[in-house]
């Protein structure tokens, strides 16, 4: 197994960081990774906002309610941006593409865009021995995120990566065995999924119970069905709308 | 500069594979490095379906256009899934599940879900000296991939992962400069992104006009116009709402 892929199979998010800051030639590094991941025809649909600011993180902490989000060495926040695009056009131009930028499409392409460039962040990020976190609790509040970002309309937040030293050493969280996400030629109806799962949850039934902090008694199942129960951040819909993104 | 970075920072995608196929090996640990992303509250909402079936991907094909997906090693279609999610409940759970996954939220989640773990399915294959080409064009009849696949609701096609070794050594595409996708605490206005577009376009002139294959004279402001001029891939709105995504 080579190192690249140790680096893959060894991914814990981290929450708790350490007080030592990145150098610029890391974050640089971290970025221009992120750049070279693929992109849809080249449209490179998306922004990273890095925030360096204490004030503006701990707003951002408020909205997502997450320590780590106002304690890190680095934070980037991937946006979904169609509004670069639209500004290459002239006014003229602008009335041709409205359709296109406004479509449930593209919507799908700037986020497919801005999760490739962060996971290719996270990835160089953990090679050098950092840590990080996905922050998809910033679409708490997504008005409010906006507004501190000063987004522009076709410009979307979408979810934070937090980067750091580690100061914990988490367990790897087990995932669904592969039985149950990975298909051949069709999808696999759900009761050929349902044995796995079930395996699941006896195996996060011993993780929950066994790991090192906040042990608990739960299983796979029970959370998703809580989880979903109540309606949450249904305020994406019309703001996603209001940006002009998603419309038609 | 460590391997990891060197494999991120090497890519270029691969559109003509040799004959020589992937060990079942290969394909589980590019599979296992995929499930090893993030992903939202542990909702891994994604599956993946590889395509073995030579009639399948020449059907593909048809839909893509692109001859690297009838012609490749192993080609990997990466869904987003909130089926499994709805499956897991009973039919008063289901009534309550509703709102959440019907939500234009959900729809992030799982098109996040599954570029995170398709991006780390491609850095593994990288790291093995395997080629990877990223097949957004199968939204072009989104509706013909989701029968081929026989996708239940909840369940929508998001792009295909094609993947062998390579058969020929295309330059690495530049990107726009980082000062033009990377801000600082917030959004930077358009007018400051300006000079590094240019920058840009002139670096692309050049580029199309030197390399190896396929010469032309372009630059990415006017690829980008007249991608966006006509309005492309529409029916992935109603496609996207009759399976009862992204309605609410």
């Amino acid at each position: 197994m080579n190192q690249v892929i140790q680096t893959l199979l060894n991914h814990r998010s981290i929450r708790k960081f350490t007080d030592r800051k990145l150098s610029q030639e890391q974050i640089h590094t971290i970025v221009k990774s992120a750049q070279q991941a693929s992109t849809s025809s080249n449209v490179m649909a998306y922004s990273i906002i890095g925030v360096t600011d204490q004030n503006l993180k701990n707003e951002l902490y408020k909205v997502s309610g997450h320590t780590h989000v106002k304690n890190n060495a680095h934070m980037l926040l991937f946006c979904g941006d169609l509004h670069r695009i639209n500004q290459l056009a002239n006014t003229e131009e602008k009335q041709y593409m409205e359709s296109n930028l406004e479509s449930t499409e593209q919507l799908i392409v700037a986020t497919i865009d801005a999760a490739l460039a962060a996971q290719n962040a996270t990835i160089a990020a953990e090679s050098m021995g950092l840590g990080i976190c996905y922050i998809g609790s910033l679409r708490n509040d997504i008005n409010r995120v906006n507004e501190l970002l000063e987004l522009p309309g076709h410009v979307i937040p979408l979810f934070g990566l937090v980067i750091g030293y580690p100061d914990h050493n988490p367990e790897i969280k087990p995932r669904l065995p592969i039985d149950s996400i990975y298909h051949e030629n069709k999808y696999k109806p759900f009761a050929e999924q349902e044995q796995f799962i079930e395996a699941y949850d006896n195996e996060m039934r011993s993780y929950y119970g066994n790991r090192s902090s906040n042990t608990k008694v739960d299983t796979w199942t029970d959370q998703m069905i809580r989880k979903f129960s109540t309606p949450t951040r249904m305020d994406v819909t019309p703001f996603v709308k209001s940006k002009n993104l998603n419309k038609r």
